[in-house]
């Protein structure tokens, strides 16, 4: 069960709320996100006394019996999708909106040539990093402030918002400076002080999937985020980790349908991470659209020979905006059912 | 490097050619096919020399360098796609084919039953398992002989095409009397003996991608049925064992692309054992057939509730239906890229 | 509930249990072992009135409520352990018993001389495979008849019992004419046809995991076995496929005490296929000692470099023998923990 | 190639040392230690005439040609193993050293409790959680602060070092107040971050395995905190996630002698979090020092059915104590070994 208080709720209602469950015989769990406070009740038990009776207390905005582990983030919670709007488009909604840039911001000419690029072909948000998570500290670890600087420029330039990851939530607040999204990359799915710190940020957050992470702890790190006081989180499939040396890592498809059953969240799809193989990239991209994804993020760079990070899964400027091209008919189908849905 | 005789290569032609390789250092590991003798180089260094001299051989019908280790089932050998006939369908050409039903045959009300409705709703193939692989010896084990005749009995009814499960090579000419297509399970993939067996056989082969089987694995099964003698092979994405438990498997979806890289052979996915779950079937074969498999296998049962086997898994009849209906967009624009790829 | 029947049950007898346990509102699954019918009860809801109805039945040896899904090989059935005697060594008892050899049998002088290394070492089985499951058609597939001939002769020079794969039930025969233990290899560890041949035949098993198998999967095979009347199988970790590539496989040594709380067979560990890496077996041997596995199976080959399969994970003859005198100690308390186990 | 230059070069010495570099067409990347600066050459081709040329550099105090990707942590490096002090105890020497106590620390009466029972047992060091990294959010997340001062009393009362995580950068200097080894666990092994900020730290790190982490990531992941000055880490193996759900994770105890051979860090080994099930712990502990492991540690809890975490996986403090007692015979044969080994 968890009670969420009030916007304005006193700390006098929310002490006799942690009280009255004491008395019920469960344990408190409370968290002071930017804007209300939450109270998980923890406990073995039937809730339903406890539930009723808190319901009606002061300063109790809604008391929810939520059978999932994770809670805000579950269709349990609520039926209808969450609609992000980001700088003129809505992920989660009734668009289709693609997501492309390259893997590293390198300088302002291969940022602002890919940036006007992908615009053209029909991409909503420029990606792009700014602090990289390499696996050697020898390898190039990203421009940091000065590629935070450029990214700024090429949406000054095209119109596009800008996603870009934050390594750190000692850097939350310089890269929310920047950015339109706060991507938290794959292996940072479960570090928690960076959850927390994004749950009191005000930019939407891009959580991608950890790449040995169950669909059940994606959820969960998205719960964090939102019980912490931000409630809008996109989930981003990249691939798991298997066995498999073909592609680069195992692209989970299935999570998409799967995390609709489960979440209100909008689920997009990267399929460059997911394969790490520039030829495969249109093929899953049409998968992603067919399966329902609300949209795609993908590696694309003028020069992915000279590329100083993930060129081999990077797609060419006009590699793009072919796939962009031959993704149309797909999209449109994916805008009909989206009407169809709507309607029922 | 490979040597393919003649199709009527003497013994001392064939003596003559492997004396020659021997002589240039080489092992030999000659396999006796139904129809033609195939001999593989083995050895390290350049065979070009060889190469050459065993090209202009008496009873040599091929000598071929290929890289790959699977040689027969790669694209180096064959660049055009491996169409197969079954039943008056075409899978691997310009035909979307789906196969349909139950995972086990029950009785002839089930089967016909099932049969009927998957034959209205388009499919052109009937599965149905008459030996069942199960993990536990206390299950049930598929009605053999009598489920055989039962999918006899449903073809003649409906037109449709049978594909069913093969255990053991000791079975094979019996399935093979009934089948149209001879299915391997995911637990046999690497039953060589059984590949062997199938290389013999005269009726193309539906090879299953083991539960952790690596894509190259899956390829070199199919070359041992290949290289035996029989290059009808269509290879099977079931979904492949990892940590994640929301779903029964993980469908490796890149793996479609992935296979029509390397091989000619076709490539289906098979929904129902990749997710195990009803409600994500029809979401992932939109995936499949955007993403351009050459078909899908489908569980199917009039009353998935009382299916002795794979229930939850399994549409309804009519919910099959009205999936082969939501897929015919789909399936328009899969065959236009076939048309375009084919004026290419 | 399983219902073993006495070992010369009329067919009466056993059409009466059945009947009785369908009244029950059950259904029935028999499996007619060499020696004995064993009847499976198949349905939900507490069997306690049927279980005591059948115990005094005519013909009924045991009826038996076991919760878990293997039956004969679970603790439930039978709390001491199983020791299996093979030419006068004891598998599953007071000794740890090492098997030790070459991949594949190559020729006699490679298999005689190994034979005799390793039994003055202190193996007292001989491993060496005559069918080799290779995964290529090209690679050498094994002797066959001449390799089982080389085996027994080996035997007879050194005392020391054979160990060797079988991989069809074809072949079940054949090899069980010349093997003390029948080997099934990971590849087959579901391949129930053969594991069906292998409950008929009269020699011991060693059944291998899988490398994507589960605990429960394997000790599901092994009732494969023991149902269709074969009790003696002896249970081999020999690593599983994860994501990891330093190892050729990776070894679950937890699986040797989680069988040893689920099964009263014998467990051995095979450290060549788990690490793939003839630098790791030794570390490895010593730690199955000290887990308490009931012994190894090991690659060993007089000159590694020139091996026809598994060359790089073999130790030599003098390796191996060096490696058996330090397992020594480590033996020593094994053998201490053993009686201290058996006097409690 | 990485170049190590002095610990009090000057600037000029230090940009001399890169303009060098970059004339022989390389690209630098240059970390800032707490005491030195260190140079990665980064490039392709033969950089021995680069090598050749810096070597004799004012300022260069070692330049080094290591084809590892893992530099300063890899065996090339040094091959004497690295000894860590800690509280009179040396971990990575000749001493087998065995950390242990509860997953968090909840009040000073089970801390204290248990860090005497431990003590008295024959553990060097004491574990426990003060910031606890939970799936959920509304599990208990640690006592922080108070924790770790519960934590130095316990160091007071009993002489045991004290080992505790650090979940943030922004806490390690919190942390390393309280802590003599400051843990990474598992979740953050890639939290770059949180790496750099303990390469700053004078505390001894423990860094435990991602659990899809390869080894080589972890040795990369230990690289970042000696590159950015912290020579003093500890490995730890704690499990790895497969598709086996038997255990909680699976224990690939044979990265213990892979590890060995590629760097001379020490190796320990988590039993409790490898497997999740307190009956299997003490079986693994003994594999673990019989393969060679350099310590363990261990979770263990006076009242393991009331710990707010991880109790199925907790020892009692007696069967901790029964455990250290059995292993005794095991350190001996372990310490026999080192002798052995130093005396080559």
């Amino acid at each position: 069960m968890i009670i969420s208080m009030r916007q304005h709720a006193t700390k006098q209602e929310i002490d006799y709320v942690c009280e009255r469950i004491r008395e019920f015989g469960y344990k408190v769990h409370s968290i002071e996100g930017e804007e209300r406070v939450v109270i998980g009740v923890i406990g073995v038990g039937d809730v339903t006394a406890c539930l009723e009776s808190l319901e009606a207390t002061p300063g109790v905005e809604r008391a929810m019996r939520i059978s999932a582990p994770y809670k805000f983030v579950s269709k349990e919670f609520k039926q209808e999708s969450t609609r992000i709007r980001v700088n003129g488009s809505e992920i989660g909604g009734d668009e289709f909106v693609v997501m492309a840039g390259p893997c590293s911001v390198e300088n302002e000419k291969q940022i602002l040539e890919t940036a006007e690029a992908v615009a053209a072909a029909g991409a909503k948000v420029l990606r792009g990093g700014a602090f990289k998570p390499r696996t050697s500290p020898y390898d190039f670890q990203g421009l940091a402030l000065e590629g935070l600087k450029l990214l700024a420029k090429a949406r000054e330039a095209t119109g596009l918002a800008i996603v870009t990851e934050v390594m750190s939530e000692g850097d939350a607040d310089l890269v929310a400076e920047y950015a339109d999204i706060m991507q938290v990359g794959a292996r940072n799915m479960q570090n928690f002080a960076l959850l927390k710190a994004l749950g009191k940020c005000r930019r939407p957050v891009l959580l991608k999937r950890g790449m040995s992470s169950t669909i059940k702890e994606l959820l969960m790190s998205a719960e964090y985020i939102t019980a912490h006081g931000n409630p809008n989180v996109i989930l981003c499939e990249r691939g798991i980790r298997t066995f498999e040396t073909a592609t680069r890592n195992t692209c989970d498809i299935a999570a998409v349908p799967v995390l609709r059953e489960l979440t209100h969240l909008p689920v997009i799809l990267d399929p460059s991470h997911a394969t790490g193989k520039r030829s495969l990239v249109p093929a899953l991209c049409r998968a992603a659209v067919a399966i329902g994804a609300d949209g795609l993020i993908v590696e694309v760079h003028p020069r992915p020979e000279k590329a100083m990070s993930d060129g081999a899964q990077s797609l060419r400027n006009e590699q793009f905006a072919t796939m962009m091209q031959d993704l149309e008919p797909y999209i449109r189908l994916w805008k009909e059912s989206r009407v169809a849905a709507a309607a029922v």
